[in-house]
């Protein structure tokens, strides 16, 4: 049984301009591993309406879950909802669920539901709302794309609302070995091993600090007795 | 007269798996804006032959230049080279002038320049070497692909060493103000601000702190004159 695939794909031209270091990226990796989810592919693409709807298509079809993060707010370069919904076919409006959500969040607030805010109530015809107890103004599922906003804290609540939904497999493993040598040195016997293991990736990350070269191995694999293994073998390829 | 455009593509199981933090994106971002190149999307692929021929195809077809970072080490993981050539129909081989380059470095060192090493001086046929002056091993550009280290330090180095042959456009500049208000109060007037500057790019970027919204709003744009009329309007717009 091989896991679910997942693709992630970032929209915002302050990432791209590198105004903005984006975190969100590595916070679904590292969820998404833990629940078993392979996150395959990653893209960004800027605030453009052609690009979001063809990345959305494509990574809609060759993955089994898609993640957004951005341009759900209500301001006019919040373009995500509209785009999702033409790359599925769909209409868009302001759907009663979500008004409800949102009008009674500014009433408790003593602030007006004024029609930018409304915007925020556009959901494409077919979705289910994600829950995000942070600013109220939700995400969604629309077939297998789950849109999310872009500010950190709300993305976290909304991937924790959608994620406990979503069907993991086997969660990833992982051992590392930090190894005080260079790539070079390691690099023959390091490929022997992973030949041997072909069901597990072995990965090697190189390190430079003061002039020391190392490289942090790295072994991946569903099964831990496999895991544990090889990086018994490690081990003793090369000792400390 | 336009920007030149460019892609960036990064290679490597470590950040799909959220074991590591990618931070070459973000320098290539900041460098380019400075350059008048426009960065227009970013992948990030596995360390997966297919994955990564099909995504350089896709990017060197739609751009000017591509950047990719990550996976030229001597390990048997790093297979990047053998997938530019392979993405462009080239032969790879060791390099005479690659060759001497790290026989030199290893010597030096006192180190051995064994199989391992020697592979990082497969270079695929007809690409030209980028200069590595941290740890030697050279980078290449074939055709408009720019093929860099995912080490940051050597990344960093790499990209210093081949910005200044590209040929940049106009800068973008950019201005922005910090407004203590939810982007649902500014949205209308924001909105017709970008309407009155069609050629710039006004962006609003939301935040939360300790219960209070405020956003930051970027206008961008490569005529000043025209970034500071709207910022002047923009100030008027929202006194502090």
């Amino acid at each position: 049984m091989t896991n679910p695939t997942a693709a992630m794909l970032v929209i915002g031209d302050e990432i791209l301009s590198g105004r903005t270091r984006d975190s969100n990226m590595h916070h679904l990796a590292q969820e998404l591993t833990k629940q078993g989810i392979d996150l395959k592919e990653v893209r960004v693409v800027s605030d453009d309406r052609a690009a979001i709807v063809s990345a959305v298509r494509a990574l809609s079809q060759a993955f089994d879950h898609v993640f957004t993060s951005g341009g759900i707010g209500p301001t006019h370069d919040d373009i995500t909802a509209d785009c999702i919904a033409e790359a599925f076919g769909r209409s868009i409006g302001v759907r009663d669920d979500a008004r409800a959500l949102l009008g009674a969040h500014y009433a408790r607030q003593n602030m007006e539901f004024n029609a930018a805010r409304q915007r925020m109530a556009r959901i494409p015809e077919g979705a289910a709302l994600i829950d995000n107890p942070v600013s109220i103004a939700p995400g969604f599922t629309l077939e297998n794309v789950h849109v999310m906003a872009g500010v950190p804290s709300v993305f976290t609540a909304m991937v924790a609302s959608v994620l406990p939904k979503l069907t993991g497999g086997q969660p990833l493993l992982s051992q590392s070995l930090r190894l005080m040598r260079g790539e070079g040195e390691i690099a023959e016997p390091l490929g022997a091993l992973a030949e041997r293991y072909p069901a597990l990736s072995i990965g090697s990350y190189p390190f430079q600090r003061d002039g020391i070269y190392g490289a942090n191995i790295v072994i991946r694999g569903t099964n831990g007795v496999e895991v544990d293994a090889a990086m018994t073998e490690l081990s003793k390829l090369f000792p400390a």
